[in-house]
This record gives C-alpha cells, sequence and structure tokens, in this order.
C-alpha cells in the first residue's frame, strides 16, 4: 500500500479524530501530528491519535505520503501555499476544510500539474460544537457524508494512487463519499451546514442578551431549545474564516430564512401557515446518491 | 389516595404517554380513555396506556376523579366549557396544553370557585415530532420540566387534595415541577419552545420549496441539519392553534430573530461576528429553581 506515513497539521477535534479513525481502522504506519498549540498534539498522542509529535510540521510534511490540513480554512490556505515548493510530485495533500472553492483557486498553478505535488480537497460532514483534541473520536465519521471536490486534472501517478488509498480509508472510517463541484460544495454547504450554525448563534446570542439571568428560561427549554442552541457553542475561531470565505452564499442563505420568517409571523393567523407545515414536513433528509466521480473510481 | 380514575379526554401521542407513565409509576387506578379518532384510543389501549376505551367522554369524566385533558389548545377550550356544568366541586381538571393564559381566562367563572370544580393547568415540556398513540412513551416526561400555572384561589378542598396528588405522580414520572403566572408562561414558551418550531418548520419548508429534488443536499445534510429541522415534521393541527392563541408573543420572538440574523448577515466580515459567538458560547441550558408554589408545597 502506498500510504505508510502521514502528517496531521492541526490535531484539534477532527485532525485528532481522523487519526483515531486511521488507528481504529488498521492503519499501522506512521503518524505525525503538529499543533500550533502544543498541548493539542501532546493530547492526541496521549490518545494515541498520533503515533509522534512533529516538531517541525515542513519536515514532517516532506517526509510523509499524505498530509492532512486540519485547521480552520485560513490556515489551509497558508500550508497549501508553504507546502507546494518542498513537496514532491507523488505526495498528497488533503484537508477536512468547510470551503472549498477558495481551496481549488489557491491551489491552481501549486497543485496538480506536472511536477507538482497532489491536492485532494476533502470536507467530512461532521463535527461536534465543542473543540479540541481531548473531544476526538474516531466513530464521528461514522454514517457522515465525506465530500471531495477534486480540482485540476494533472494529478501524477503517485499521487493519484495515494488519493485512491486514502478514499478507501475514509470508507474504512465508515464515511460514504460524495463527489461535488467545489462552487456546488460551498453553495450547498451554506444551505445544509452554514446556515444552521448561523441560525444557532444568533438564537442563543439572542436569548443570552435578552434574558441574561432568566433562569426559568433556561430551565423550561427542553430537547427542541438544546438541539435548536446547541452549536452556539461553536468556536468563532473557525467560523470567521468560514464566514469570511463562503460570505456570499452565506448572506443569501441567511436573507432567504429572514424572508421566510417575516411570510411566516405575518400569516401565523392564515391559511397560508398550513402551506408552510404541509411543506415542511414534506422533507425529509435521505441517504447520498451513488455517483461516478471524476476519477472513474465508483464508491 | 384520592385520585382512583382518571379520565384520558385526547389519546394521542401525550395523552398515551401520560397514560403509560402513570401505569410504569405504579398508579393502579382505573385510566377512562377517549378520543376524537376511535382508532388512537384502541391503540392506546393496547399498549395498555389506558385500562378502557370511554365511548362517552362526558361519563367517563363525571365517573372520575381527574380529568386530564391532552389535544390541541381549541379543544382543551371546548372541553373546559363542556365539563365545568357537569363537574363536582370535588373533581379536579387538568391539561397538557402548550399555552396558558387563554385557559385561565376561559376557567374563570367556571372552575376554582365555590361550587365549582378545580382546574390545575399543566405543560409538560415533553414531546415529538411525530403524534398519535403509537409513538406515545411513559418515559418522554423524565428529566423534562412539567409547568403548572395555577389559576383562581378558589379550590375546593377535595380537588385541590387531588391537585397534590396529581402533582407527586408528575414527579413520579421523573418531570421537574415549576410554577410560573399563566402570562408568563406563555412568554417563555413563545422563546424556547414556539419560536424554535416556527424556525425550523419555516427552514424545513424552506429547504423543501427550494430545492425540492436536490439528493445531494439531502445526502450531505449531517447532525445540524437534522437536529434544526426535525420539528419540522410538527403536525400542523397542534401548532394552529397555539398560532392562534399566543400570536403577539410568538410574533415578537419572530421579529426579534429576523433582526438578529440580519444583523448577523449585515457583519459577517466584522469585528461584530466575534461579539455573536461570544454571547452564543455563554448561553447555556441549566436546570429549574426550586420555587415555593402557590400551593405551599415545596417539589
Amino acid at each position: 500500500m502506498p500510504i505508510e506515513r502521514i502528517a496531521i497539521l492541526g490535531t484539534g477535534l477532527i485532525g485528532s479524530s481522523v487519526g483515531m479513525a486511521l488507528r481504529e481502522s488498521g492503519f499501522s504506519g506512521d503518524i505525525f501530528g503538529w499543533d500550533r498549540e502544543v498541548v493539542q498534539a501532546a493530547i492526541a498522542l496521549g490518545r494515541e491519535a498520533i503515533t509522534e509529535i512533529a516538531d517541525d510540521p515542513l519536515t514532517a510534511a516532506t517526509e510523509s505520503d499524505v498530509v492532512l490540513l486540519s485547521g480552520p480554512v485560513f490556515s489551509i490556505l497558508e500550508w497549501l501555499k508553504e507546502l507546494a515548493p518542498v513537496l514532491k510530485p507523488d505526495q498528497l495533500v488533503t484537508d477536512v476544510g468547510s470551503v472549498k472553492r477558495i481551496l481549488c483557486e489557491r491551489a491552481a498553478g501549486l497543485y496538480n500539474e506536472a511536477g507538482k505535488p497532489g491536492f485532494l480537497p476533502g470536507h467530512p460532514m461532521a463535527g461536534k460544537e465543542v473543540s479540541g483534541s481531548a473531544n476526538g473520536d474516531g466513530e464521528i465519521f461514522r454514517g457522515a457524508v465525506w465530500l471531495f471536490t477534486e480540482c485540476g486534472e494533472g494529478m501524477s501517478p503517485g499521487a493519484r494512487a495515494k488519493a485512491t488509498e486514502w478514499r478507501k480509508w475514509v470508507q474504512k472510517f465508515g464515511s460514504r463519499i460524495l463527489d461535488l463541484d467545489p462552487v456546488r460544495h460551498d453553495e450547498l454547504c451554506a444551505w445544509v451546514s452554514h446556515l444552521p450554525q448561523f441560525v444557532s448563534t444568533a438564537l442563543s446570542a439572542m436569548l443570552e442578551d435578552m434574558f441574561p439571568h432568566d433562569e426559568d428560561l433556561r430551565a423550561i427549554g427542553g430537547r427542541a431549545l438544546r438541539e435548536m442552541t446547541r452549536l452556539g457553542a461553536s468556536p468563532y475561531s473557525m467560523w470567521r474564516d468560514i464566514a469570511h470565505t463562503n460570505t456570499e452564499a452565506v448572506a443569501t442563505t441567511l436573507l432567504a430564512l429572514e424572508q421566510r420568517l417575516t411570510h411566516l409571523r405575518e400569516h401565523l393567523k392564515t391559511a397560508e401557515l398550513r402551506d408552510e407545515f404541509d411543506l415542511a414536513n414534506r422533507f425529509r433528509l435521505g441517504t447520498p446518491r451513488k455517483k461516478e466521480p471524476a476519477t472513474g473510481t465508483i464508491e
């Protein structure tokens, strides 16, 4: 198998969870872990999410078959630029970032061309509202969709073999793979992931702002409020980058929901409320359609 | 113990769940069940949520110590009017309706006065997005708050003894009791229960409307979207009555959230986004404060 050494740059919640999922799925090679906060890498090592703490991320990357970039989007953008000149054509970079269009734009000319390393943008639709390697969990990918948005046709055969194997590891984590165009990825994720986050943040912030000391309100909130405000605990550090790099798509979804709420508010006592409930009752989350990805592999 | 016979008028999700909770908590008396749809009562009987199907709800009520009204709010209003002239002063009516102010207004002059039956308005903060006695579950009240909003001072000693015992049964279900003023109840429930429902309905309806056949969107929606749209499956029949009887409070919460979302949308790339995340990060659901209820019982 081509992948024997993996470097995880960013051993927080998702990075350490990937490390755990690799080990639990039978990966027996080296996992070098590096984090801006060394304590995150130390906890990841303690939990056996990585096999070794990397003192120097660039060295770890150059010595690895696959480099996983696992941090906020701006950090991924930075690593893409720094790694491109030091990696060889048969090395593969992949990531777990929440937006993809800007990454593919950044990768153009640096990856997936003759003489350049490979880059396979990835995005597991899994996570938690808490951060840090202490909360890492190799099981969070089970049943989740792992999106890939390949960009560029010129990946070397060596990097392509590693991309194919990386997709197999992702499936061993229990994830279902779906290939999307990067722009469509960002638009769909604005609706299904970014909008829920910002609604939950707005709702939580509003309640904290308006009822800072109301114990009754906090006591009687049941499962409905708990679910709707759970993501309110999500860290700004991660979502700032998404707000900055998918601004237009996110703003479109927010405006649409604002208008929908206004419509509902103006029709609380009319038959149009029934129409809204009828539509809402029909909405069902489903399972991913099998698609033939750009690589020609059916998964 | 004063309560030996209970009539449940409306053996849907909550009515049948209360019947099951009673039996699982050791209630060994009769539970007469009636529902507008006889099949709901039949399923409730099959699941042992009730001990007998009542052919005539008024007869079942007059022969019971406690009458539980468990249906949409308008049906509770109707039963309050119909039952008042046929019940005796030592009989107790209670309910599980989602609004309370209008019930207390309707009960004025009919209940909790000399020669009139007792009425203890109640509201378990528990439920499911699906309806019907087939989904009944005596465990849904465990860990939930059960609100009471007593109205009127003149409950007879016989009815008051049953109210005290009913509160003990509710605690045996695993619920924590909190006493509130009816108007404050409706305002708080607009924020913690009605707003989450209408946001989930609006979000689900919008996605169904805009992406009726997009399988990718449905496939990649993870836990975040699943939680935010779960209540979209809730039945119009129940929420219409809440929208009609708590209109002003609900509209206030919807307008506030619309404005909050607009603010967030206009500040996706400014430092105010950090402020929203900071506030949201501070919001925490808690446990109910112990209060001395109007009856003088501390629970």
